[in-house]
């Protein structure tokens, strides 16, 4: 190891650079799991947003910042180190406005100080309606490019997420009301580029998956909340080849962990194209390698946050545990068991032909 | 609480009966996460099977009861129970035989034994050949009507566990060499029944699922490896609603949780079908009642083990833990905020219609 700063921390074990999760909203939290029974034989996206919205409905401010604390300490224990909180809960339960208009915002600012999470706070451009099952989108396309301008005065550069594409009906209003899909429409009007975050572009076709990936945008993808919402899956074979950026959000918070996201984003290309490995590339052959880097360097391009390079300092380190997923408590295991088996096991490969830098028992 | 047996033990907290876990290949355990590399763009099952098989092939005695006992501890933490052990590593690495034939099967339910996992062991009828990509099943029509007569004969209503229909490719290969797909091919000349188990049966048209489901037999589905492996996937609406009886195993152990095999169950149909809560039905509203019990009662046709109901005994119980999948450690948590966050919570859902029967954070 070359090139340390004098003045650097020494950690006592393995470490990874914190995760940035690009795509949160966090009242979600405290209804994850909770609409698992069906309403009626086509629950869907639909059904379930009508459920969302009338939780979001009684959101009181001291009940938003339990959520938010809650859920940001589970964020950093599961090894996310800053969050994109895409914050579109204003009003009051009776419908008012609070007398400082940012009051739920600042509530969900105020829990990413307390838990020291990195926070970037993005308050939502749309509106909807108080009526369930009757979305009203309420950026029309001059007052977006009109928000733009505003958002460029106060804060040049500054990030724009926006939702687009998670469900098929998006496209074909879209295709009805402006003629064209949703992320070749956004790509015909605005100059996406690296400053853009198009959260979910599920349903992108061939054209649109190319463009976007060389528009420099970070595609932000919420793999978990995406099956459990029945969105689809996104083209992210063809979107990495073209070198698409991406990062990773828990978004609904159905799950909060970075490496259920990942899994899920290699297991729906597999499935759909019966392959494995999809996403690895002829670089980079592990596919972990090539998503926790991607999900990390793309991810955190709003800061040095998670960042983990020579002369740059991660913003926060997590312990990295030796455990995977899925089998539970072997830290608990008998010594002697552990070390039998950690000695059977290089026997056992010896020549085999597997590779070792995955995830070892 | 009615009808308690005056000796039935007591609890100290919640209880969930064991899960049966119908399928696993026990030496898999110690490759899994090993193989997740590109070695060509075409990586597939098939390119996985070719390092199994050498990794099976450097399998000794010693280090199959090391990997096995390890597994079988990970599943009970797990909250497995029972295992079905579909074994078909019968040679020593020079490709001999043992002086007992049986040597590896023996280790195998050695493990079971020495950690009080219930298992029925399952020697495999096919065989594979020494050469990589070159499978031979070695069992054709008459050899396996001849198996179950011998089978029949030793152990009358013996369970039978069969591979099926796993790669759209052994779909073609049944085509072509018999002239029907290979469950209906099984359907045409066996009386298949609740003693039968197809295991993955992905690859399964309109008709097949309906006489399968139809059939009674149990479909055995591995949802974590059928990701893993890219297979497909199993078209479970149309099967539980024609009241097909399916178990879960966890097969290649890429991942030992059956939480994580029902999610992926149900999350599968979702993003085919871009639907909520697919799974459940007009009785059963809640998707996990739905998908517990059915693994749990079909999965356990075998034997009482793990099966819950009055008068019945599950063979083992597993103290239900509070803590739902994906965010971890949250009972390490600071208590207090743990206090505030469910009174906000029960708060926030007063009225909203989400049913608080799901997992409560």
């Amino acid at each position: 190891m070359t090139d340390v700063h004098a003045d650097a921390a020494r950690a006592s074990g393995p470490v990874l650079p914190g995760m940035p999760n690009l795509h949160s909203h966090a009242f979600q939290r405290a209804m994850a799991g909770l609409t698992a029974y069906r309403v009626n034989p086509a629950d869907s996206f639909w059904s379930w947003r009508e459920l969302m919205y009338r939780f979001a409905a009684r959101i009181t401010p001291d009940t938003l910042g339990a959520i938010a604390r809650w859920l940001y300490v589970e964020m950093l224990k599961a090894g996310y180190t800053s969050v994109c909180e895409f914050h579109y809960v204003h009003h009051a339960p009776d419908g008012k406005r609070y007398a400082n208009p940012a009051e739920l915002a600042q509530r969900v600012v105020d829990a990413g100080s307390e838990t020291c999470i990195g926070i970037t706070m993005l308050p939502v451009l749309y509106q909807y309606s108080g009526k369930h099952g009757a979305l009203r989108y309420g950026v029309a396309p001059h007052s977006l490019r009109a928000l733009l301008e505003g958002l460029d005065a106060m804060s040049p550069g500054a990030p724009v997420h926006i939702h687009v594409a998670e469900q098929t009906a998006e496209v074909d209003a879209s295709l009805a009301a402006l003629g064209a899909r949703p992320v070749q429409w956004l790509l015909d009007h605005f100059d996406v580029n690296a400053r853009w975050c198009p959260v979910h572009a599920t349903h992108v076709d061939a054209k649109e998956t190319d463009a976007l990936a060389r528009s420099g945008a970070t595609a932000g993808l919420c793999l978990t909340t995406e099956a459990n919402l029945g969105d689809g899956i996104f083209p992210a074979m063809d979107y990495l080849d073209a070198h698409g950026a991406f990062g990773i959000g828990s978004d609904s918070h159905i799950g909060v962990d970075w490496r259920a996201e990942l899994r899920l984003l290699e297991y729906g290309q597999r499935l759909l194209r019966r392959q494995r490995n999809v996403l690895a590339s002829s670089r980079t052959s592990h596919v972990v390698d090539r998503l926790f880097q991607g999900a990390l360097e793309d991810g955190a391009r709003d800061g040095p946050r998670g960042r983990c390079a020579r002369g740059r300092r991660a913003r926060r380190l997590h312990r990295a545990r030796r455990r995977a997923s899925g089998s539970r408590g072997t830290d608990e295991c008998d010594v002697a068991l552990v070390r039998r088996f950690l000695r059977t096991w290089r026997n056992a490969h010896a020549g085999c032909g597997c590779r070792r830098r995955a995830r070892r028992p």
